[in-house]
């Protein structure tokens, strides 16, 4: 027969099992790098696992290795590797023994190097499938390959060896999957030339670790308790953990591009991160809908910024990565081999609860684990000596999703006793009995419900399980691939010449990586680092903020950083005086971005801010909808009103959008909001004004050059500017230089050589508007940082 | 001379101390109930250890004891007590003794019974000074009596014993001040009759209390550490406790009437509480701008509902009221022995931090202290075993103001050696060391810096000394007072008829106390509790929420919390839904009473809420201003937009005030609002209307007997209520029939007739609107609790 011939190449012979009692189809399977470490190590064990599972499930099997080595040394050294797989301990020994023989004379090697040979592959798939006379169910290809390879082997599949109408195609992907949001998008792009978005599934492994894959089952079967808990409310914090004893010793050519941040946590740890933080859907067996709430998850991460991470490198790794790339002696390397990351949501749900994210190589143990700490709620009235009796809901309460290694050795799910006895299924999570003298996370193994898996399965068997089943929501798909590179992007961005803390390794590390958080940002608890790129540049506290003058008028000076704290809490002492004064206090407020930074302090500083009894002004504004990104009002309300408590009363937008058009003289803006400002600001003279000064002397929407607003009685006005969008509203100088305080601010570089004119020229608001501002009865106060003051 | 005659009451003669050497002027201090209990344990050794103090201030001084007993037996009875005053062991004995003797000559007794008493008191006072040519500085009257004598006493005080122009007055009063707001008033104003603000001391003795007394400079010199980290991001709980092994036996006549909250949580924990949440004055020890910041403090305390406190009782008291009041058998008392107080305050600082105030009698440990316990904001990268040698930044983080008692035994000040080495003021603080082996709040005494006093000063010494200075920081001002009871009288009034849990007192008590917060409330954690008075009232869960039809459209019915609940899940669901498909979601509320329960429940448990694509709309207001308390957005502002983050643009309020003036037919209010429903809710078809019903049967603001709004092309209308405010504006009964859903939502056994009378009637919109309610294509939902459906 045909068969017997396709199966020649079978190096141990015997019974064929037969193939056409099976009426579900044929199910082909190639794995391509058949010979490579990921195969060898966990891919045919996992296959050979699918075999036994599935045997009887009406699926016909046959596995082909692939890879470009010629065929007889390729057949010896893949069934080198086959020979050796193991039994799992929960099956019996001859069942398994019967069952290899079988898996074995099913598997044969092919070199797949040329484009033939993948016409020749195809050929003789449907060759075998016609002597059977079997339906053809679907192909897997199990990219195990290095990615510069895909494109090639994607064409190759794509043109010869897709399946038939009616089979199904699934390509499994091995990461890296790009090594940022742009390589990804490119990758991405060209694998969507081959294939269809449901044939692919990309693997991460962490997926398919146990403890990892039953977040989603865990918070679905125990909603009942989880609901009202699952929330900052109740959640103190989250850490999601994977440490390693190992270093980067022989793999440096790939860690030095990539770093633990993309090997790790862009990856494994994000997805963690993602079962925990969605909204679970209705139904979490549908794939479809898990994917979905998925990736409506990242679109609440709060954008990381430099200061999000701490970032180390173990000390062996510089002399490894120069021995081992061959660089020169002086070399440094910029690669972190440890992170600390802290990641915000900014939903209701989750909002100031913090995500803490940690890797490391070298580092004094390994293990992994996902721990869910719940505030404490309780108070014991019993003195304490009474209280260690019992499960005292005084103890902590946290749930640990533990992967495994660590003290426990094996995937865990732990539920401290005070909380609640969890759901689990019986059929794969059975109750444990850990040491009684075991402390885990600060507690006995005895404060715990604690649970581990029936079954032991590598994440490898669970995902050729799942690939098997079809289940997409164990596998990244494209988009949930882009948002994750979207999110991480910027940080890796933001880091690239990052000071590093150098550590020893292992046990020596000590405190050295500790950290903790400080108002939403991350630093090494212990202040006197050892830092391997010891950057020149002047740190902020070098200098003390300088008081002098600037045009006559008080001038304060400082690195931007120092500048922005101190105009903040400036403006908070002009708020609480006017409001101890006169029960209110009115702000008008410029766009731009320099302001931004300012907002920001004000919303993460300043708590005793009286914002009840602040009126918001806009000092001007683009002819924009208020809903437009480019209008000033709405960066103030992104930035600033959503974060404070101004009641809607007291703000007050300019009215730029009125009859459904924007900025019509007959509409009348200028003169509504004029009659606002005289209706509630006593005078019409503003507690405070904030302004900016452009690179051309103008402020507000006053430009050189243009009358408008200079002058005269006009309070408010429409004005054009010469950038887009050209039309304005804005406040007018006399309006401006009736408050009874303006601080002007001006950040940056850019901004060197206007204030340079500025300091020399005097009164000329028609050459630069700026120069106009002189408030006739209140104080005008400069807020210069040293890049615009000094370039 | 005279000074002899008036001193020869003196029992003890000797030389007298010279009164004249004084040039600061002379101290008359007068205690009123000087041979009762008080004076005798506290007030007589505080006036001694003041004379200690201040005998070389420059002022002289002599005391006034003084009853209602005769002049003989009085001057024994108190001169018994003047005896027995004891050294304080700070003092050199010798030095003591001396100025013992001379207290005793300058101290005397006075029996202060008739007006005339008074007059006699004040002509002597008077005589002494003119005789020694002493000038006056001041008269220090204390009222150590019961309240009922206040008054009369006051009275005599103000009419006969007023030092003459230049010296001061200052009267001492000792709690209960009052028994509720009311009552209160009631006391202030009488007092206020005799006394100015400025001359009234109201002790509460916990501010003489060292550690609580520090709590203010503590916070004041160590502000570059507290600072940072002084407010809700960093703080994880408060609490304040004061607990009792004692129980009431011999004092249930008075404590029956008063009950723990008035007795300890009103004052003694109050204060303490504002002392932590008050922001820090630019001078702590400036009185007034204290007693400012302090009083501004209580205006930010979130209002305590029935559900904020949890209550016992200890099991003997029954029978000790029944006893001493001399009760029937059956005479059940409602007075609460222990107490468990969630307070929140809702400023930018503080919004949800819980503040714990617990106290009761016949527990099992006398304590009293002021926790503070920091979120744990470090990640500890090393293993748990390594992790425990020195101070490392994953233990617990804690400021404790001890005040006395329990396992320390001494006022002390202990701050977590891993936060910061506190600033303290050498001269009354030093540092302590604690036995080693010594566990407090769950950590080693050597994980702490520990401060104790350098003298141990009893409070009423303290209170005394401060009298003395005239530091009224250290006393309760009227409006103090009355802020307090403004707090505590709307809980005090709703708890009483709560149920109490009994406890059998001491080690006893075991868990039975525990409490917990769910949801911003308080609960027992044992959920069996052995109740005193079980109300026969059915409990909400004793029901299932019914579902059937009312009026041929879908009715939901339960109990009015069950009912919240329902609807406010069926919202969201609405909500999601609507998003999913659309984008955003319109919701058109109306006013009054009911939604104000639903806006809690919306904003506190569902966090999955969709609101930065909800839009909010109006479905009636009524003509005032919208910063008006009556104004339907103001409660909706107040009650839900506060808490949510519904953006800017998408809130919808009426536009009833243009112009500066009140729906004005000119001014076009209601076609701008149609105008602005046509440009952004789709086919002006709300996603979602919510409807109340009034006992007349109107809906919105469409009234019974009046056509407008009722058919038509007019989708907004100006209309007539019958009751105040009477112009409104509504929505029409067309417009809202477009809607796609409409929730018709009534509560409460005021409205079971109505409802009854709608379940019969058909449609007769002019008798009553809410019959027109029958969206054409839409759907409607009726949600009727049990009260008003089954009366």
């Amino acid at each position: 027969k045909m068969l017997r011939r396709v199966l020649c190449t079978v190096l141990f012979m015997g019974a064929l099992p037969s193939l056409a009692e099976a009426s579900q189809g044929h199910i082909t399977v190639v794995l391509l790098g058949a010979t490579g470490d990921l195969a060898k190590k966990y891919l045919w064990q996992g296959l050979f696992q699918l075999y036994m599972d599935e045997v009887s499930s009406g699926h016909s099997f046959t596995f082909h290795g692939a890879a470009l080595t010629a065929l007889e040394p390729g057949q010896r050294l893949m069934f080198d590797v086959l020979k050796n797989l193991a039994c799992p301990p929960d099956e019996s020994p001859n069942r398994c023994a019967v069952l290899k023989d079988q898996f074995l004379k099913l598997s044969q090697y092919h070199q797949l190097k040329t484009a033939e040979n993948y016409t020749v592959l195809n050929r003789e798939i449907e060759m075998l499938l016609r002597q059977e006379g079997l339906k053809e169910a679907g192909r897997i290809f199990y990219f195990s390959v290095p990615p510069f390879a895909y494109t090639e082997i994607a064409r190759h599949i794509n043109s010869s060896c897709r399946p038939p109408p009616g089979a199904w195609l699934r390509v499994v992907l091995e990461k890296p999957f790009g090594h940022d949001l742009e390589s990804a998008k490119q990758l991405a792009a060209e694998l969507t030339s081959f294939f269809r978005e449901e044939e692919m599934y990309r693997v991460d492994h962490y997926l398919g670790k146990q403890a990892v894959a039953h977040i989603l089952p865990f918070r679905d079967q125990n909603r009942q308790f989880l609901d009202p808990i699952w929330n900052r409310h109740h959640v103190e914090r989250v850490e999601i953990v994977l440490k390693e004893t190992v270093d980067a010793k022989g793999r440096t050519s790939f860690y030095e591009q990539y770093g633990v941040i993309r090997d790790v946590l862009q990856n494994h740890l994000t997805e963690a991160l993602m079962f925990l933080t969605m909204e679970l859907p209705a139904n979490v067996s549908r794939a479809e809908e898990v994917l979905q709430c998925k990736l409506q998850a990242f679109q609440s991460l709060r954008g990381l910024e430099k200061n999000s991470a701490v970032l180390g490198q173990y000390q062996a790794y510089a002399s490894q990565v120069q021995e081992e790339l061959q660089k020169a002696q002086d070399y440094f390397s910029t690669t972190p081999t440890f992170a600390g990351v802290l990641i915000h949501n900014d939903n209701l749900r989750w909002e100031g609860v913090p995500f803490l994210l940690t890797s490391g190589k070298a580092l004094d143990e390994r293990v992994g684990y996902v721990r869910v700490l719940f505030k404490n709620r309780a108070y014991c009235t019993q003195s304490e000596t009474l209280r260690d009796a019992g499960h005292s809901q005084c103890k902590a309460k946290q749930i640990i999703f533990y992967i495994g290694h660590g003290v426990l050795n094996t995937p865990a799910v732990l539920v401290s006793r005070n909380l609640f006895r969890p759901v689990m299924p019986e059929d794969s999570w059975r109750e444990a009995v850990g040491q009684s003298d075991l402390h885990i996370f600060g507690q006995p193994l005895s404060d715990y419900y604690m649970y581990s898996p029936v079954k032991e399965r590598d994440a490898y068997s669970v995902l050729i399980s799942n690939i098997y089943h079809g289940r997409k929501d164990f596998f990244i798909t494209t988009e949930n691939l882009l948002a994750s590179w979207g999110f991480w992007t910027p940080l890796l961005d933001s880091i690239s010449h990052q000071p590093l803390r150098l550590y020893p390794g292992g046990v020596e590390n000590q405190h050295l990586l500790d950290f903790e958080m400080v108002s939403g940002e991350v630093a090494f608890t212990l202040v006197e680092p050892v830092e391997l790129l010891n950057p020149n540049r002047l740190m902020p506290n070098d200098y003390r903020t300088i008081q002098s003058k600037f045009r006559q008028s008080p001038l304060v000076s400082a690195w931007s950083e120092d500048l922005i704290s101190q105009l903040a809490s400036d403006i908070e002492k002009t708020a609480s005086r006017t409001v101890a004064r006169s029960g209110q206090f009115h702000m008008a407020l410029s766009g731009g971005s320099s302001p931004v930074v300012l907002f920001q302090r004000l919303t993460r500083h300043h708590y005793a801010f009286p914002w009840k009894h602040t009126h918001i002004w806009l000092v001007d504004e683009r002819c924009v909808p208020l809903t437009d990104t480019e209008s000033n009002f709405f960066s103030l309300h992104n930035h600033l009103l959503q974060s404070v408590r101004v009641p809607y009363f007291n703000v007050h937008p300019m009215p730029v959008h009125l009859n459904q058009r924007l900025c019509v003289e007959e509409d009348r803006g200028t003169e509504l909001y004029a009659k606002e400002i005289m209706a509630l600001v006593a005078n019409a003279s503003f507690d405070l004004v904030l302004l900016g000064v452009g690179t051309d002397g103008h402020t507000a929407s006053l430009f050189p050059r243009s009358e408008n607003g200079l002058e005269g009685a006009q309070t408010v006005v429409l004005t054009e500017s010469p950038v887009k969008p050209h039309q304005r509203m804005s406040l007018s100088l006399p309006l401006i230089n009736r408050a009874r305080q303006v601080f002007v601010l001006v950040l940056g570089k850019g901004k060197h050589d206007i204030t340079t004119l500025l300091s020399r020229v005097g009164h000329e608001p028609r050459k630069w508007p700026i120069s106009g501002v002189s408030p006739s009865s209140g104080q005008l106060v400069w807020y210069v940082d040293y890049e615009a003051l000094l370039g």
